[in-house]
Order: structure tokens, then sequence, then C-alpha cells
């Protein structure tokens, strides 16, 4: 299996006025489970380099489709995947399922960049060893 | 002009420990400048029917591509056009300006929906008064 | 051991642009650890009565003192314990720590309410059942 | 009038599924009134010093009474008046009413220090302009 799992249970917070989940919420999972696969990689979300400057994957691109609702107290589970990787991007697909029903795709661009305090983020070429630990989540054929 | 114009203000909790704005801001933008449309076009974001069951629009799919960053105390110009009214979905488009630098776009599919208390969302077909309400935002060719 | 206890790791979303934790995270984690602690209770968040209508515990006061930054990825200890029981109302007092570091304290009095839609909530006594599992979590003297 | 006032539309997304507004919305809604106060006494929230360290106002206590609720789309009013300048801290009241019924009332603890990037928080005194603009919100007797 090429994907990592997670699961998360709906929180009050993650609800709105329509009783469910807020499309948003799906959002910020996305991240968390990102940075969660990052870490079961052996890679660290922020890595602060020598010079004390940090590099970290900002997104430059997020969807996600909306299949059907979840509530609160669900669980949800989340699988993702590495779609492609670039070099200095890579792309992450996620699947949401509660219960084994889909209830939302999406999908994330996270660039490779350095984080200069109070400069904009510049990209940078992936390093050979990361890019061979995230190819582990890459989907099978 | 054929869009709706709104600007908002970075607020602290807006930002994160990059020191920039969240990604997930701009999607609660997104959807608050949509509901701002809705008022200015004469419509209530929630209706409530003549048998106490509220219609509304759900979002099945959301999407943003980031182009730059924003701070906290920025001011962040919002342009929303419909691009598309289909039987039961409209389709915004969404263009974030500050001070005139493009820093991103995205696109919210919506649908008219039936809200039961504790059923899923149901959709229903857009009605007309709605559609010509909504196509005074359509984009001008 | 009166306190029930659980451990939140710190997500992207919950920090801001000085570089820590937004207080409002702190928030956040109570309610959510009030929930896990009625769960642990064998009590629903949300019980839904024989009428249709939802019982729950809205909050009508809530604070919180804070001792020390947290940080991105830093895994946060939270022990809830159950510091009164009044005829309508429970008062929880929060203690949050990092590796052993003070970093919040907080208090919460959530009122036993019945919840109809459209209408205020209606608080009402808290049945023995519920004080009896629910006193389980007193400190202990 | 001693107090600052200034307005917010409830959005859907500060709304939960209890069908009103989420408690954590007020909370945030007292940071950017203040911050806004700030504005307008003509201080900035955040301030760049001469060696390039940011000076800003970090909470060190919050808490929140809420009296009733409030629903998507509302306008609430928010009053914020300077309760008590100390040497290093400012504490804020908050009162928040939609039409005149009284909805929430809050009080932020902020402490004036020096924000140094990866290092905590360093208090610092007050300085006199900063107490002089800032009385004028005191409330009168």
């Amino acid at each position: 299996m090429a994907s990592f799992t997670t699961r998360r249970r709906v929180e009050f917070r993650d609800t709105d006025a329509a009783g469910i989940v807020h499309f948003s919420a799906f959002l910020l999972w996305m991240e968390s489970a990102e940075h969660e696969l990052l870490r079961a990689a052996g890679l660290r979300v922020i890595e602060r380099g020598p010079d004390g400057i940090d590099a970290s994957w900002p997104r430059v691109s997020v969807s996600c489709d909306f299949r059907g609702p979840v509530r609160f107290g669900d669980e949800v589970d989340v699988a993702v995947s590495v779609e492609k990787i670039g070099r200095t991007s890579v792309t992450y697909g996620f699947a949401f399922t509660h219960e084994g029903r889909d209830v939302a795709h999406g999908r994330v661009v996270a660039v490779r960049c350095l984080l200069r305090p109070g400069r904009d983020p510049e990209s940078l070429a992936i390093a050979d060893d990361i890019v061979a630990r995230l190819s582990a989540y890459r989907p099978t054929a």
C-alpha cells in the first residue's frame, strides 16, 4: 500500500450552522496529514538550516471536492499519496472517508522554500534524500 | 464592471508561524465574499422556506492558487464574479490583490440545496429570479 | 488520580505570526478535552431526546491564563478536572503542560441545555446519573 | 464617551452545529477590536524596533462570559475600554451587544513584549507616549 493513512475525530469547532463539518476543516486536515506523512517519512516539517534559516513547504495550490457531509464526533479516515515530485514541488492527493463512505477528495501542491523572516518564501530544489523518502508514498500502478 | 468587490484587513488569527497569512484564510474570505455578493444582489444567504426548511448554498468544490504572501494588517481586495450558472449550481471566480499586486486566485462551486435538520443537503433547481440577479455579476466579454 | 488527561500535537494552523501557538487554540483544546472527558465518562456530548430535541453543554464562561509559549509540532498535555457541579452547570479546570513545563491554565463553566432549532438554548437540571459519572473527575483533597 | 466601538457581521465560519456563533469567535473579535483601538490611538500593533526586533502585545489572560446567542449574519457591536494600565500590561474590557441586547462581556490582559524570532516573548515597560494614548480610552467615572 503506497499511501499514508491517518484518522481524525470531528471536533465541535469543525462544524457550522448547517449542522455539518465546515468545508475549511478538510483543507486544514490536508495540511496536518501532509505533515504527519513527512514525519512518518523521517523528515522534519520545518528544517532549520546551518545559517539559521528555516526550510519548509508552503502550498501554492489547494483544491477539494466534497462528496458527502460528516458530522460532529464522526471519525474521518484520510489517505494521502504523493502524486508527483517535481524539481521544487510535491503534489499530494487526499481521499477522505467516513465508515468507508467517500466524503471528500483533495489535492495540494507544496513547494520547497527557504523562509527568511520578513522576506517572501524562496523556492529551492528538493534534495535527493527527500525525494527518495517521499517516493515511498507514490501510488502503486 | 461585472464583478463584485470587497476588502478585508488581515487579522492576527489569519497569520501563521511562517509570518504570513495562512492559506486557509483565503478560502474563508471566498465564502464571506460570496455571501456579500448574494446580499448585494438582494438575495438571502440562508432562505427560510414556507415549510420552515432552509435553502442555502453549500460548496461542492473549492480551489485556490497562491501567488504571493500577505501579512498581518495588510488590506486585501477581493473581486468576485459569477463564472457559470448551471441548473443547480453556481461557479464563482475570485481574484485577490494587495495594493494592486496579484496574491491569489480561487474558484468555488456552490449548489442550491435544501437543508433539513439532521439530513444530508438536497440539491434543487435555482429559481429564475435568483438566476437573473446573479447574472448581473457575470464577467463581461 | 482524579483528573482526565489527553495530549495534542500543535498543528500549523494553531500558530500565528509571533511564531508561537495563538491563544485561541488553548480555548479550542479546552472544549475538545471536555468532550473527550464526557466520552470517557460514558456520556454523549450531544444527546438526542425522545422528542428529537438535542441536549448538550454550551459554555457560559471561559477563561485562560498563559504562562509560556508552545510551538508548532510540540506535544501539549491537557489535564481536566471537574471542579464543581451545580444544579444546571459544571465547572471544569484545565492545566496545560509541555514536557512538564506549565504553559496555561483555564476554566470553563458549561450549562446543561436543550437545543431547539432556531431557539435560544434552555437550561435544565443535570440528571443524577450524569452527576454521578462526572463526580469521578472531581479533584481529590 | 471613553470607549472605542466597532461592529462585525457574523460570518458563516463563526457558527457551529448548535446553529449559533461558536464561543471562540468572541475571543477572536476581542483581539481584533483591541488592534483596531490601537490603530485608532495612533499606535502600531506590531512595532519594528531600531534593532529589527518587533514589539507587540501578547495576551497573558483572557476571559469571556456569554449572555445570549448571536447567529449567522447578525451584526455585533463591540465596545472596548482600557480598564487598567500597569507598568508592562494593559487590561481591556469588552462589551458585545446585538441590536442593543447584551450578548457577551470579556476581559483581556495584554503585555508589552519584545518578540525575538525563536525566543520567548520578553516583557518591557510601556513607554509614556503609549500610556498617554491609551489613557484616552479609560472609562469615565
